[in-house]
Order: C-alpha cells, then sequence, then structure tokens
C-alpha cells in the first residue's frame, strides 16, 4: 500500500522516553498489544503503523512534560483524538508515543456574550453541542464524524455545514499549542480580530500536529437559528445539478447545506433506508435564518433548479421531516458499503473551483468507470469539494491498483482544474507526491517552517513532508 | 517619538545594488529625495525613514528580479502601495529599496461563475469594485483608506464591513509572492476549500512584507445585495451603544456594519457636515439581502436598541439617503481633525471581546479625560474594535508623551481584557514592544519563521519584531 514506509527508529532514545513515562504516567501509560493496535487504527487503506507506548495525559502542563521527554530523547510525539482521520495521520512510522487526548475533555468556558468558548482539543464536536443546546448556541463545523476538536483543528476539518460557516480555520480565535521544545504558546487572544504578528493560528489549524500539539481552542460560536428548512431536488444529469448549485451560491443564497449526491448514492440510500428517491442526481439542502428567511431561501432555490431541469422538489421546515431528509445523508457511508458488503471503503476528498466541479464530477464517474470500479460520489458541492467512496477488496492486488490510479487521477485532475488533492482531509501520508505536484516549491518554504520549529523532527514525523522532509 | 530606531546600514551593499537596478530599471528607478520622502511618508506620528531609492517593477518576473540583487547585496526591500498603513511598515530603518507596486495593477481575471478574481497588488480596493460593479460582484472589505489590495492583504486589513464578511483573511482564496531568495511561489490553488500542507496564505497575509512580497491575488467576491439598507440610532451612553451591538451580534442579525461613533465624534460631524444629530453616543448600520430581510434586519435591530433606551431610530432603504448617512461617517477623519485645527491625529487600533468593549471605550475616554487629551472614538464595534484619534500638536513634548502614555494605556488595558493592541493595522514600527506585550514567548516562533525563510533579514527589516528580532 502506497505512502506507509517505515522510518529510521531511535531505538535507545525510546526505550528511555517509555521508561520515564511509564514511571510519571502509571496506568495511564499503555505498551500492550491491543492498546497500540487501536492507535494506529484509522478508517483508511493505509498500513497501520503503531506506535511504541500510549499515554493519556490530563492536563497541557502533562503534554508539556510529555513533549519535553520525548525532546530529550527525540522520540517521535503523535497527537491522538478520535482516531478518525482518514489519511495515516495517527501513524507511527518511526515509532514513538502516541498522546491521547480523550482524558482532555473538559469545556472551560463558555463566554455566550462574546459567542466563543474554550474547550482542552479531546472535546467532540457532538459533546460540546449537547452542552450549548440549553444555551441557543451551536459549533456549526461538522465533518461527519464525531470528531474532536483538537484533530478537527488539526487537519483543517469542514463538511457539511462549511458552505455557510466556513472551515476549521475560519472558526477558531485562538489556540493553546506546545510546541516540539516542550514550551506551551498561545496564539493569539480572544479578540474577534487581531493583526497582532503571524497568524500562528492558522499556521497551526491543518498542520497535522507536526508543528505543536494542541492543547486548548478557542472557538467561534453561533446562535441556533430561529428557523431550520431543509430541501431536496433531483436532476437529470450531474450537469443540471451542479449548474444549480452554482446559481445558487452567485445569487447569494445562503444555504447552510448543499449536498450533492450522484445516482449510485441515491440507489445506496433507498436500499439502506427503503426510501423511493428518483434514482438520479440529488441534492440536498438545508437552510437557516428567521421563519421567513428560510422559506424564502428554499422557494428561491427551488425556482433556480426548476430552471435547470429539477424535479421532485420537496422542502419542509418541521424538525421531524427534516431529521428524516438528512439521515439519508449522514448515512450514506454504511448505505454505500452496503453496496459491496465486505469492501473497504477508500475516500477521495479533491476539491475545485465550483465552475469546474461537473467537469470533474462526470470526469470522475467515468474514470471509475473506465476502470470498472465501484465509486459512489457525494459532495459537499457548495464549496467545490467532493468524495469518491472507491469500494474495494484489499486482497485483490489488481483492484487496490486501479483505486490507486482512480485516486491519482482524481488528484491529477483536481490539480489540473485550479483545485485541490485535499479540501479537507489533510495530506497525512497519502496525499504527500500529491502535495508536492500541487504547490512545488511552496511545500520546501512550509518544510523550512516545519524545520525552524521542530529542528528534531518530533512533532508526528512522516506526514505531510514524508521521510526525509 | 517612539520605536523608529535606525538600524544599520549596510552601505556597500546598498551602493552595488543601486548601481544593478539603476541600470536594469532606467526611468523606472529613482533616487530623489522627493520621491524617497514621498515613499516614507505614512499617515503615523512615527518618524520618516526613506529608503535610498524607490523602483517601479511592472511584473512579478521584475519583483523577483529585485530582490534577488538585494539578496545578492543584502539590501532591504520594503514594498509599496499606496502608503496609508498607519504603523511604520513602509519606512526604511536600514535604507534599502522600496519596491512602488502601483504599476502592478492590472485586474487580471474575473471568475464570475466561482465568485473570485486575480489582482495584481496595486490594485485599490476602490479600482476593483468599479470594475465589478457592471457584473453584480464586489469585494466587501473597506478600510476606509482607498489602500491597494496588496498592501490589504500585507497588514490584514479589514475596517468597516468586517463585521459581516471577515477581514483579509478570510478573503483571499491564495497569494502568489517572491520569497526572500527571490523565488516565486503560490500559497494555494483556486479552490474554496483546501487541506494541502500548511496554511501559507495565512501566514503571508498579516506578515507586513516580512516574509515575502505579495505580487498576485486570487481574491473571494460577493454579489452585490439585492437590497442595502441603513439604520442610525442614539444612545443615552456607551454601555447602552455596546448593550445593543451585543444584544444584535447575538441574536444572529447580519449587520454588514455597524459602527460607533461617540460623542466628540458625533460633535465633529455636525459641524463638519451641519448635521444635526442628538450629541450623544451613535450606533451607524447597514445591511445587506433581499428587500424583505433587510426590512426585516432594521427593524429588528431597533426593536433590539430601543430596549436599552435608544432613540431616533431613523432606517432607510434608498440609497441616496443612505449614502447621506454614511457620508458622516466616511468624513470622519476629516470632521474629526477640524475639532482642533493644525493638530497631528493618532489612531490607536485596539480589539477586545465585545462583552469587554463598554468597559473598554469608557475606559479610553476616562483616561483621554485624565491625561487632557482630545481622543474621539469610533469603531468597528461589531467585532469589538475601536479606533481612538488622538488629536495633538507633535511640537507640543508634553503632549507627545501624554498621547504615548495613552495609547500605552489602551494597549495595556486591552491586553488585560483579553484583545489585542491591534485589530486591523498591523505591528509595523510602532507597536513592538505591545505584540510582546500580548503574545509573549508565542514572538519567539514568530521569529523563527522569520529566520528560516528570510535568513539575510532583507524583506522588511526592522518591522513586528524590532532591530534585533
Amino acid at each position: 500500500m502506497p505512502q506507509a514506509m517505515d522510518l529510521p527508529r531511535n531505538e535507545e532514545g525510546i526505550a528511555t522516553a517509555l521508561g520515564i513515562l511509564k514511571q510519571q504516567f502509571g496506568d495511564r501509560f499503555h505498551t500492550g498489544q491491543a492498546m497500540r493496535d487501536q492507535h494506529a487504527h484509522t478508517t483508511t487503506w493505509i498500513r497501520a503503523q503503531a506506535p511504541d507506548a500510549v499515554v493519556f495525559p490530563a492536563s497541557t502542563k502533562e503534554v508539556s512534560g510529555i513533549v519535553k521527554v520525548c525532546a530529550t530523547h527525540e522520540v517521535p510525539v503523535i497527537p491522538f483524538g478520535t482516531g478518525t482521520s482518514l489519511e495515516g495521520h495517527v501513524n507511527a512510522p518511526a515509532g514513538g508515543i502516541s498522546v491521547d487526548l480523550t482524558q482532555m475533555d473538559k469545556i472551560l468556558a463558555v463566554n455566550a456574550e462574546d459567542l466563543d468558548c474554550v474547550v482542552q482539543p479531546g472535546v467532540t464536536r457532538e459533546q460540546l453541542n449537547t452542552y450549548l443546546r440549553d444555551r441557543g448556541l451551536f459549533f456549526p463545523i461538522d465533518p461527519g464524524a464525531n470528531a474532536s476538536l483538537g484533530g478537527m483543528a488539526s487537519t483543517r476539518a469542514s463538511g457539511t455545514n462549511a458552505v455557510r460557516y466556513g472551515t476549521m480555520k475560519d472558526n477558531v480565535l485562538s489556540l493553546e499549542a506546545v510546541m516540539a521544545d516542550g514550551r506551551i504558546i498561545r496564539t493569539a487572544q480572544r479578540a474577534k480580530k487581531t493583526s497582532a504578528g503571524y497568524d500562528m493560528t492558522r499556521l497551526l489549524i491543518g498542520s497535522e500536529g507536526t508543528l505543536g500539539l494542541i492543547t486548548e481552542i478557542t472557538l467561534k460560536l453561533q446562535g441556533i437559528p430561529e428557523a431550520i428548512s431543509a430541501a431536496r431536488m433531483s436532476f437529470p444529469s450531474i450537469d443540471a445539478a451542479c449548474q444549480a448549485v452554482m446559481t445558487t451560491i452567485q445569487y447569494g443564497i445562503p444555504v447552510a447545506r448543499i449536498e450533492l449526491m450522484d445516482e449510485l448514492n441515491v440507489r445506496a440510500a433507498n436500499a439502506y433506508a427503503g426510501l423511493d428517491l428518483p434514482e438520479t442526481p440529488l441534492l440536498l439542502l438545508e437552510f437557516h435564518g428567521s421563519d421567513s428567511a428560510v422559506i424564502e431561501q428554499a422557494e428561491m432555490f427551488g425556482s433556480i433548479a426548476e430552471d435547470v431541469g429539477g424535479t421532485d422538489f420537496a422542502a419542509t421546515a418541521t424538525a421531524e421531516e427534516r431529521n428524516k431528509l438528512w439521515k439519508a445523508r449522514h448515512d450514506l457511508y454504511w448505505a454505500t458499503l452496503q453496496l459491496r458488503p465486505g469492501a473497504q471503503g477508500i475516500s477521495t476528498d479533491v476539491c475545485v473551483p465550483i465552475s469546474r466541479l461537473a467537469e470533474a464530477v462526470t470526469g470522475a464517474q467515468a474514470k471509475a468507470a473506465e476502470l470498472d470500479l465501484l465509486a459512489p460520489i457525494v459532495g459537499h458541492v457548495g464549496d467545490g469539494n467532493f468524495h469518491s467512496l472507491v469500494l474495494i477488496d484489499m486482497d485483490n492486488d489488481d483492484e487496490v491498483r486501479r483505486a490507486e490510479e482512480f485516486t491519482a487521477y482524481l488528484a491529477d485532475e483536481a490539480i489540473r482544474m485550479d483545485g485541490t488533492c485535499t479540501g479537507e482531509h489533510g495530506i497525512g501520508q497519502g496525499k504527500m507526491p500529491y502535495l508536492i505536484k500541487e504547490l512545488g516549491p511552496t511545500v520546501e518554504y512550509m518544510a523550512a517552517i516545519k524545520t525552524a520549529l521542530d529542528p528534531l523532527n518530533i512533532m508526528n514525523p512522516g506526514k505531510i513532508f514524508g521521510p526525509r522532509r
């Protein structure tokens, strides 16, 4: 499998660090095989590379202590949230210590007047939103999985709500992080705007643990909208659906979600949930606003979509019907896996300028057909981001090769269209060659920053830049 | 005056670079005193420090050539847009070459379907919006001055529309830049989202020319809203006005602008424009949306504001009346200078969490009174950002000292309130000690990045980090 090369291990340093951390952390320190394997397991096709130990710190100070031990003995530090990343981010190609942050799961402050909150990195998205609900607030970023907010920041996650609310880069005010020398920094104050020096907040967001370990996050919050409505519409073609998306965005209709499901996905959803949606491309939408605004927005969308051949428009403002409509979307991963029981699902993640979306999606469908792969497509199409879930038998070498050819094709095509090989999953181990294809010499300046801030290369080594950086 | 220390000059290198660039650029190369002085002049109280020469490149390739010459001979490179920065950003404390980008003023592409455009750095905000108007699009960031977009990106500018549309960090998709070694990079593709490696776009935005020279900018655009309405309301106190702002933001009313003018500013506006606004704190608002939405939003604001004692509500959806209402705000700089003809206006720029805004503004008013300074306040209060324009006689040493005490007080107070010494103007030469107060050891990691990307310290030296970094 690609990009999971083992890197040279510092056996002596690892042994020493293990001894020290075992002493310090007692029963919060683990070297059992099951625990180690669990911390290398990710929802990816990349081969697992287990760490040498897993430690569960309970405070920033403890994280700082761990990193200091690892810096002294030149041992890799791999942060771990919920393990839902998709590109081998939690693998330990050179061994080292997995720092599991699930015990740092406190919501430290909710500043309702300022629409922000401060959380530890192990707090999950759903945990936060459950906590906030009674206060009339919510955190909008929804990558699908119930990921930890530290992990979401580390990979610059986004998901279905990004078309309206942006990505993690747009929803973090400040970070506390432990740097490679073990020192603790805060990237910014809690003010909504700042021009105070380099944007260290945005530098750490998406750095995948390679520059520092995030130990606290100050997040922007949103008021729960007065009204939420949902709508769906079927289209005769991907082209028509994409045209409807483009026009909707151009008209400035503030859709909160606008998701594309291709024919295959609709078929999977019908089978999985017993629905009878027309088995043609489908757009699923959500609108947030005042009672009158959400009705107006749904109507405007309906009218735009009808003009390009949309049919079977259905809209609802009741929570029950809306949840039913969106459940099909949320269950899609499981539904599509049922298209080929026992297969491994490999998610691609390209993002292109929206004007190229139809071309990119139909190109992906054609390529999958050419390679005889089952690869249903779902997309956060308001942002030009879509995922093929390639369903393959990992024991069939030829299928694996074809899946690799398919993912390479998608990345190359996205780059050719002025898009990116990764809209929201990150580079990790899986996308390293595409990053270089995409940004060329820019990657050398990224690597110079990595070297400047982590000269020993102990922070999640072997990610983003590859073995030798 | 503070923070305008001269730095050691590399006389030999400067002389050599001047000779080479004169040869290469002919009549686009200037060493005349008037031209040099003009390029050190900024709307600031910081003493001017002229460059040794000014050069007008016409292309990225020419910029790259200039930087390569300067790198070879270790000569400072100071980018220049329109000279409207406020913290000594265009000063040349160690001499060097001012790179005037006004001839790089082409709008290279408008991708209406993708709501983005590509511009050279010398394009100004007004030039772009004039060009876009017929296409039904606009670029929302409005820092007041008709600044160049390259300069706005360099200082992470924002202004009156930021409460709705964000700052430059939120409205740039990608940058082309010439790095300190003269190489040209592109920070990202044109896709709306990306998780492809470190966020070099956001790292360069706000780096004030210290890491690279921005030569091309891909900007997000907005559709011109169907309707724009404006409103104003007077308040018995700063507290009441701030309470109205907080509730408006909490309710999620998507105000496009919400500006506070204190009593002194209203008096200045009345005198300057012949208005008869009540001389109490005033909020001035703008709403963007559909015809029905802007009316609904103005009404909701009016009702919120009335609850906290707001009076004299006036709203309008006609362009003529709206422009009249906003002209008073736009002319405020000139109007307030008339409060003390001949005085120099010194703008402060703190930004605090919105829950601390009333305390920060009234504290500033009290401190100005205590120091016997005339310092009217205007604020982008939806973001917690406000400016005192301190009106002083620069020949009166005691007044200058008191103004320094005032600006120091404001920065310290903002930092104490978890806010920042600069919401949108940047650090430049003027705010260096406050940056360290604000972010402490974080500044050392910023400096490490600076050293890694510009080891010779030729890119706008003496800014952000001070003489020795």
